[in-house]
């Protein structure tokens, strides 16, 4: 007898020999992938950094053996992509809210940064911004700051994939003087990051009405002479638009398009004030869209035409913009949730913007935005590991209908229970791994207080 | 010396001499009280069902002796007003999103109800709902379905306070095939639950679209004859306005006027498609108003004009709606941000709707517009202990510059610890205390697989 229970287990070992460093399984797994495959009682084998199988959890357990996380009544997903944010700007969340652009810029966030941002506060704002990302589902976020060699540090310290690029901008900023000055920063924190597993680094001209042809061809050629992509915000405002066609006779895109800005992957932020003619040329030219609504809502900057970009399949993602004034948090379920609900309002349609596409745009679609396709944002095997759970058992995600509908409209980033990014648990029940949370929120609420008094005198 | 110390003992307790069965303390007590007091390391002596005294910890420690409830970190607010729902429809949460309203009613929720809704679909129903809402800090909801007396009951057993009122409605619903037996039931709901300390009763016909002008004239008499409120919807749809106006040439605000509606107290939810003289009819009847920003967004009924509302001084609070549809939950921060967020769209002006009105439609506004601000919405003494308390400590919570721009665009349902309604512990350290939560996901689950196999032979 154990004879033959010895050979039957030493048979089961050999024929599941499939090593995997983690077979992860749930209820619900949601692959995002060409297909639009959702497994019941699915499960992922990860080895390494990658994604060896995706399938039933019955299939992959007899094909894998490995250390197992089975979450029960969870939905396993791709990690969400927050294709637009300011990451240090969290330690100025919400230091003036309800106000206009101008007077938020001139009176709050100009001073205040001019007094307060230096390297040590961009990499606990960072900390404190990852810490926020990861606990509500995102593993990957594309931002652009200040001192960003500060922000890198920060994501990888934190296990984050980050597309990051360093604000190159006309005007004096809290690290560099000149857009030179950055845009030889930005060759040498190429040059740092370009082969790191988890940095993405990018050039990042802040925007055409803050940048000028010049430093903005000087980003495109630098960006191309490493194969890298250029952030840069584009066509946000309506006054930004008539700028554009007072000064140069062009709408933004039409501008930037003649100034050679698109000869190249190209990440977009916001494109609200858009027209046909502009979103064809975002087309031809392959141009990864970060669509912000929360952003764009609360500072009264108008609605994306999402629903006409997604007729178009153009590359459009969400982005949480920075939580200072623009928006409150890192939260892309709410993203998720305002993108479909304004669209509706805007189309008149309650069909426009469905959950599903919503779904998409946070995580595969987001991926194609920052080029990031080929390696993140589905579930399918040789894609990376990025990944999470979300609990579907809590009070307000039962019953559950569509699977779609469930995540954009009742699971809240508080439900996320696990969070794996290349390979890697950053959150485990809830908790964070990599970062001490009590830590971080202390010396955020430190900086709150310095930064409260260096506007202390200056404030109207 | 043990002398003296046993006479300063003696003379503190007599001098601390007034008791209180709760105090409850926190870093910021935000009363909503006409001054708008922000009171940091503030307190609430509770005693019964009513607040005694709100101050300063220090000055309600010194003058109260009663059980301790210090929660630390955290924001102490008067309980959250859900002024619009249909409770029982949680269990239909997110059965057929994104469809157009014609598509969701006659293929899904109509069907549904027919071959489901029972009393104790409705038990259930409100139990799951009201565990969501005391969950995410609401501790007042108004609404109307069928079967109503269950959803007291359920009410009830949760402890939570309601305003509720039978749909009264000219088609056979799921429990009255008349109208007639349901204005006959209504009067008995009414004397049954008139003296009950938690169930305020009120008459409910559905809305001018689908009630007629006799049955209208027979609900405001009703409730008028017990001094009631009478809750309907209106002006939700332009449908629907375009409809009283060709079969009426009025628009639906004057219609109900000319059927003398608002003769009493009312309670109008959506009031979407108004114009000015829409607008000064209800000031002067002093109507209150449920603004329901999800649910307008997701069915693309359009944006209220709440700007205008609150210019006026309307009593103007926030609502759900139902989770079916027009919504997927029942979480009043949501509608607070969102809220904000759609007037700051519409009016192009990022001040429109301020976190803190936002927070004022939520609790006393809210209040205001069920006729119940005499007795809750605000944090003061003589009024009934409906209180919640919300980490502020969780990183998406810090650091904190204003508080109620921390409330609107940062705080989550997710962050309620404690929920008191009416002198009672409903949850405390985020656990309901009157509900079995497995229980009620367990039976909803259920029914949700009834309500599918229900729905499979009809659906296209």
């Amino acid at each position: 007898m154990l004879r033959i229970c010895a050979v039957s287990l030493l048979a089961t070992l050999l024929w599941a020999a499939e090593p995997a460093d983690w077979i992860v399984s749930a209820r619900w797994v949601l692959t995002m992938d060409r297909e639009g495959r959702l497994i019941e009682n699915g499960a992922v084998a990860v080895r390494g950094a990658r994604i060896a199988a995706v399938g039933t959890k019955a299939e992959i357990e007899r094909r894998y053996r490995g250390r197992k996380l089975d979450c029960g009544p969870c939905l396993l997903a791709p990690g969400l992509v927050n294709a637009h944010t300011h990451a240090p700007m969290s330690l100025m969340r919400g230091l003036a809210d309800d106000r206009r652009l101008q007077e938020w810029l001139e009176q709050y966030i100009f001073p205040a940064e001019a007094r307060n941002v230096d390297a040590e506060f961009v990499r606990w704002g960072t900390r404190l911004a990852c810490l926020e990302m990861m606990l509500s589902g995102t593993t990957t976020f594309a931002e652009m700051y200040y001192f960003e060699d500060f922000v890198a540090e920060a994501a990888r310290e934190a296990g984050m994939r980050a597309v990051l690029g360093e604000t190159i901008i006309d005007f004096p900023a809290p690290d560099f003087k000149t857009p030179q000055a950055a845009l030889e920063f930005t060759e040498r924190f190429i040059r740092r990051f370009r082969d790191d597993p988890l940095v993405v680094p990018a050039v990042a001209p802040h925007s055409h009405e803050t940048t000028s042809e010049a430093v903005f061809r000087a980003s495109r050629a630098l960006a191309n002479r490493y194969g890298v992509p250029l952030m840069t915000h584009l066509a946000e405002t309506r006054q930004g638009r008539e700028q554009a066609e007072k000064l140069h006779g062009l709408s933004p895109v039409r501008l930037l398009e003649s100034w050679g800005v698109f000869e190249g992957r190209t990440v977009a932020a916001h494109v609200v004030w858009v027209d046909e003619g502009d979103l064809e040329i975002l087309r031809q030219r392959t141009v990864g869209i970060a669509h912000c609504p929360s952003s764009n809502a609360k500072l009264a900057s108008g609605v994306a035409p999402v629903t006409r970009m997604l007729a178009m399949d153009l590359a459009v993602g969400l982005g949480t913009d920075g939580p200072a004034g623009s928006n409150n948090d890192f939260n892309l379920f709410e993203e998720m949730d305002l993108a479909a609900k304004l669209q509706k309002i805007v189309t008149g349609d309650p069909r426009a913007l469905s959950a599903r596409q919503a779904v998409e745009m946070a995580t595969i679609r987001g991926a194609r935005a920052l080029g990031l396709a080929d390696r993140i944002g589905s579930l399918e095997p040789g894609k990376l590991a990025d990944l999470i759970t979300v609990r579907l058992d809590r009070v307000h995600a039962v019953p559950l209908y569509d699977v779609y509908s469930q995540m954009v409209y009742a699971l809240k980033g508080a439900d996320v229970r696990d969070v794996m990014v290349h390979g890697r648990w950053l959150v485990r029940d809830g908790r964070p791994l990599t970062l001490d949370a009590a830590q971080v929120t202390a010396r955020a609420a430190a900086y709150a207080q310095r930064i409260r008094t260096s506007l202390a005198g200056s404030r109207p």
